[in-house]
């Protein structure tokens, strides 16, 4: 950076549905096509179709692998023999320790102490060294630049960044094109809300194929930044100490980039309670027989709950991730009200 | 059936690969050409490939809806105006009544009333009228085979049909078709074995497309009719009483045209303990998001319990089935050794 004066950057350019295009043939032959999948006997519960993106079957997990891939992917041979930093809570870290290795590129990790236990040791396993902070008291984006700066690696941001967004929006390219094969148009499409990146790449990737289906976004009701953000017109952020079991989605305040694009793409963002997350998880596991971690199921939550109407018109879906501890799993499981359709019929 | 006299009955002709490619066509479009699923984590651990053909997310949560899909979509308009009639511990129910929606026909299902309560419940909300017996005292094929009679309904065999098995078949089709993809000659396809009609049809589709793939069966040591009768040469059957978490597999003897079509084209059948099918459970939630129940997850227990080689191979196991009750998961999470490899890295 400069030093003295105002921060002159130029503001990189936004990523655009060519992005998502080149990505996709950049990340085939890693990433999974994950399956949209469909329950006969939830349809019939909700009256309308409920198509899943089950992004918990992708690589590592989670859709992370994808925007990782696609950033590291573009580096030049240089920067790949350098390596790369990253800071997540956990499921950007695995994407992009198994992206590096996948590369031949060294990678360290940023996470914080507390992060669930599965997540820290497979980031371990995918071959990164882990640094771990206090999430409560130290700034991760700062070690982590300080690291990359130090030992001239390159850091591959969590959401902020062009060819992570891009990466992530092949998510949307294979939800047009694999609800085109089932015949239907989506009447919506829902997805969870971190930093923003997932459903900023959704919608590029979806107007690449069909534009104008409509977009919207989940957190959970305690890290609502991005719905506050998009009633003000400005990042919002959301105050320190604040909880949830969605731990990958405990984002302080939404990305510049990521921001600038849901503001404009988005149709709105709804917020879910931790109970209807655990609801999610317990329909995931009866009527999909997949394992979704609370982050991953605020979009299934946010239908469930009636927040998102699929009476007589269809509706996606994204599962975004399935990284979660069994001890979670079961509390959700256990927590969930089973005497009641959905779950009653399931 | 005539009286008196010996049984002239013809033996019905054992189906072929052809038959498989027809059912291809046939349950296309109902069915899910399901993923085939492989953790780089798990495979570093193992040393080799192991690749998991997830048929839990077919439709109904197991792979009897290909055969009752095909077995149903041959019948006449008259026959299909009468209805159904099939006998199960659940998951071939689930499949019979959902095929018979898709079709048009009213079922009827025969299912021990100590099945699973999801199986029981599903198989209702299906609609599918359900006819309780009791496994220990009466003959559930009788108890269906009379029903058919009286309401001049088509019996839907669970597995000792050429149609049936034709259905179970695109299982393999597909695994041929997806290693392909991967690049990979599979050095072994490991598959549940019940009344063995799902792996009989497995080794047609995989003959219809590339030749001599090792075929191994998985049975739970209690219910080990199939592992004896290749031994003997002739089919052998259970004791009474014995007790599996694998209810799927509990079946008192091998169906005459899958052990037929077996003891030509299995390799060897293998036996696994309860224990090894709760780590299989855990290492399948853990590893690749999957729910699996304790009879569809046979095939990965012989692998992780060092019954079939993986080392420096590319193994393909079937897990066939995701209908398992909350209680029994979580039970079979709880049992696992979480301390060593393959679970200490997921």
């Amino acid at each position: 950076m400069t030093s003295g004066g105002p921060d002159r950057r130029i503001r990189p350019a936004l990523p655009d549905h060519g992005a998502v295009e080149a990505a996709a043939e950049r990340i085939r032959p890693h990433a999974l096509r994950t399956p949209m999948l469909e329950s006969p006997l939830l349809d019939r519960c909700l009256g309308g179709r409920l198509l899943i993106k089950a992004e918990v079957l992708q690589r590592t997990g989670s859709f992370k692998f994808r925007g990782a891939c696609n950033r590291i992917g573009r580096l030049s041979d240089d920067e790949r023999a350098a390596g790369v930093v990253a800071f997540s809570s956990g499921n950007h870290a695995q994407g992009v320790a198994q992206a590096a290795r996948l590369h031949g590129a060294p990678a360290t990790v940023v996470m914080p102490a507390d992060a669930p236990a599965v997540k820290l040791r497979n980031t371990r396993a995918h071959g990164a060294d882990v640094v771990a902070y206090d999430r409560e008291r130290e700034d991760r984006r700062e070690i982590a630049r300080a690291l990359a700066e130090r030992t001239g690696r390159v850091l591959v941001e969590p959401f902020d960044d062009a060819d992570v967004i891009a990466g992530q929006g092949t998510v949307g390219l294979e939800i047009a094109e694999q609800a085109a094969g089932l015949g239907c148009r989506p009447d919506a499409v829902v997805a969870p809300v971190g930093g923003g990146g997932l459903i900023a790449g959704i919608g590029l990737g979806l107007d690449a194929r069909e534009k104008d289906i409509p977009l919207i976004g989940v957190e959970p009701a305690a890290f609502d930044d991005t719905r506050r953000s998009l009633e003000s017109g400005r990042r919002e952020t959301n105050p320190p100490g604040r909880r949830s079991i969605c731990d990958a989605l405990a984002v302080p305040t939404p990305g510049e980039m990521t921001f600038a694009l849901n503001r404009r793409r988005l149709e709105t963002c709804l917020a879910v309670s931790d109970d209807d997350v655990r609801t999610a998880m317990a329909v995931a596991f009866a009527h999909f027989k997949l394992v979704v971690e609370p982050g991953g199921a605020v979009a299934l939550a946010a239908v469930l709950s009636g927040q998102v109407p699929c009476r007589d018109r269809a509706v996606v879906v994204v599962a975004s991730g399935g990284n979660v501890d069994r001890e979670t799993f079961a509390d959700a499981l256990d927590g969930a009200d089973w005497t009641v359709p959905p779950l009653a019929v399931g």
